[in-house]
């Protein structure tokens, strides 16, 4: 079997049997929410739609890989880990909905929306709807980390590895919000760099989707330090690779398989690499429509088409996708040089792989 | 020395020898936050404006004489779980802010107006002024936050106490939350019942602000459970004896003193214990004029006086003060049974005087 195929067939397998214990943990913490009252309820059967059965589980499959490669035992002692780091994700995907004023996120309704439509029976008049909504789902989102913090505590391996996932999770939590805090004023500025865009790629994307994962399982696993810079020299180029994709796939992919807008990034004027790109490499009529159309919450479905159309003609999406596949590649190399079990390896350097390749 | 005048003493001792600390360790996070880019230190920055110098630092001082009521050693060694209570109270009262428009705290202003000055020079048309500064703080919120995360961390305790603490944590934390939930919530309803207030003030604040922080402080001193419960029967009553009080200094109180609006919770129709009150104790004539003029935001000076007088006619004012000062008590008698030192159990009976009769 191709490493390509074996990697998706791990995440397979691992969805398979990490997504019923998801479940039962939120469901637990409904019940346990629920006591307190009423709101406990809501909000945690809230979370509970936005997280379980969507998503790839690629942060939360990550912790097991990196538990194993770390010489760990069985996946299912890391996976209470796993959950803290899903829901960390829900945290930051429900306050980034919020701020990109998104609709839909993994084919169902953002958390705002979400409440938009439970407060339409019971609003009153007097009472702002989008102020209410984005109040509520501000609040899912808190808890949301709240309840990461203690799915975390729960694992049950000794208190000083414990301890030091958690010193771990801090730390995504920075890159995330100072990479989601470059995202948001980068649209100040007309000409952003490609390493301004890359420096985001590193914090949003590249430490907190993959490397971040990766050293919390081999953290938990008792790993000293020497084995989590190795690991990053194969995730931190994996990861902007990872980020390359996804900007590719939502311009470029189609929403039945991505389950998200593939005209938001273009409607929103998001400065991404293959912006850059065609700033970089596009004609002067090129840079001038593209500065032109993008950022236009209201463009036309023509005027998106003709923005794919130079991106594929200035030769911006080879740009892209060729970085992505070098980035992909160069992170593969670098796992020869780790100390970890040949089939862990396999699995990784397929990750890599299916990372540029994915469709959704 | 009376035992209110003992506490007193004791919290500005405390503050003191804690706000240097404090100011320092966020200083420092400044640095190691700037390190990763521009945008950690400018969040970072923001976050000590809204923290450093504002506030009673009543939670920090609780988690000090939780740790001596537990026979912990020097108030010192617990100094980064009093920051994490303090960084988490950021948290939530920024995103507090956002939800209820607030523009000043702390004699300051909100973080989302400290955002709006910040923002003026450089935000293009195009981009919306109040999404934007609602977003960044947002953030700032999100930060604060998993900075409190790292706080917690950097103790040097025992780990198991330390894993403890942020189990307690995460129970303040699901609290606070589903008490802010049902604080957003309640307008929605006309007659809202005293039991339904009284749950509020138990999560948002008794469990909050009192009970919590003693907690913590007991927990990183390696108390047992029944220790705990002891504890609670003190802090849960004081805890919502300081709520009302903070209700009535929202309507009665002076801004110079309070350092935030005194009108706002009868602009935003906030079912408070005085509002309640005057359902229960008013004339229908009182009643019909208080659901008329509550809620309101553009109501007249006059027509705040007029709430005021009514809630004094009625009795409901006499009634919240009697309230409070019943709870205070009797959270002073449950001391008599703790086995703490009898220094600490005099700041803790002089802190529940304190707590309902301070007029900030």
């Amino acid at each position: 079997m191709k490493a390509i195929e074996k990697a998706q067939q791990y995440l397979k397998e691992f969805r398979a049997i990490f997504e019923p214990y998801f479940s039962k943990y939120l469901n637990e913490k409904t019940g346990e929410l629920a006591r307190i009252s009423d709101m406990g309820r809501l909000l945690t059967e809230k979370i509970f739609d936005f997280s379980v059965g969507g998503g790839k589980r690629i942060r939360a499959a990550l912790v097991a890989l990196g538990y194993q490669a770390g010489g760990g035992g069985k996946m299912e002692d890391v996976f209470a880990a796993a959950v803290a780091i899903e829901l960390l994700h829900s945290f930051f995907l429900i306050h980034d909905d919020i701020i990109d004023l998104s609709d839909i996120r993994r084919a169902r309704p953002t958390m705002h929306k979400m409440f938009e439509q439970w407060s339409s029976r019971i609003l009153k008049a007097n009472i702002e709807q989008r102020q209410f909504c984005h109040s509520m789902a501000m609040l899912a989102g808190d808890l949301s980390c709240v309840v990461a913090i203690e799915a975390l505590i729960s694992i049950n391996l000794p208190a000083e590895r414990t301890v030091r996932a958690f010193r771990k999770l801090y730390a995504i939590g920075c890159d995330t919000v100072i990479g989601q805090g470059l995202d948001i004023t980068l649209p100040f500025r007309d000409e952003v760099s490609e390493e301004a865009v890359m420096q985001i790629y590193l914090l949003k994307t590249a430490k907190y989707t993959i490397e971040g994962p990766l050293h919390i399982g081999l953290l938990l696993a008792g790993a000293d330090e020497k084995s989590l810079e190795e690991m990053s020299r194969y995730a931190i180029p994996v990861g902007i690779a990872f980020q390359i994709q996804d900007d590719i796939l939502g311009v470029f992919g189609t929403e039945e398989e991505l389950g998200k807008s593939v005209t938001s990034d273009i409607k929103e004027g998001k400065q991404t690499l293959l912006i850059v790109a065609v700033r970089k490499l596009g004609s002067i009529a090129h840079r001038e429509r593209i500065r032109f159309l993008l950022g236009n919450s209201q463009i036309s479905p023509a005027d998106i088409d003709e923005v794919r159309e130079i991106m594929r003609l200035s030769g911006a999406l080879d740009y892209a996708r060729s970085q992505a596949q070098l980035l992909a590649k160069k992170g593969k190399a670098e796992l020869k040089q780790l100390s970890i079990a040949p089939n862990i390896e396999q699995i990784l350097g397929g990750l890599a792989d299916y990372i540029v390749e994915r469709t959704f």
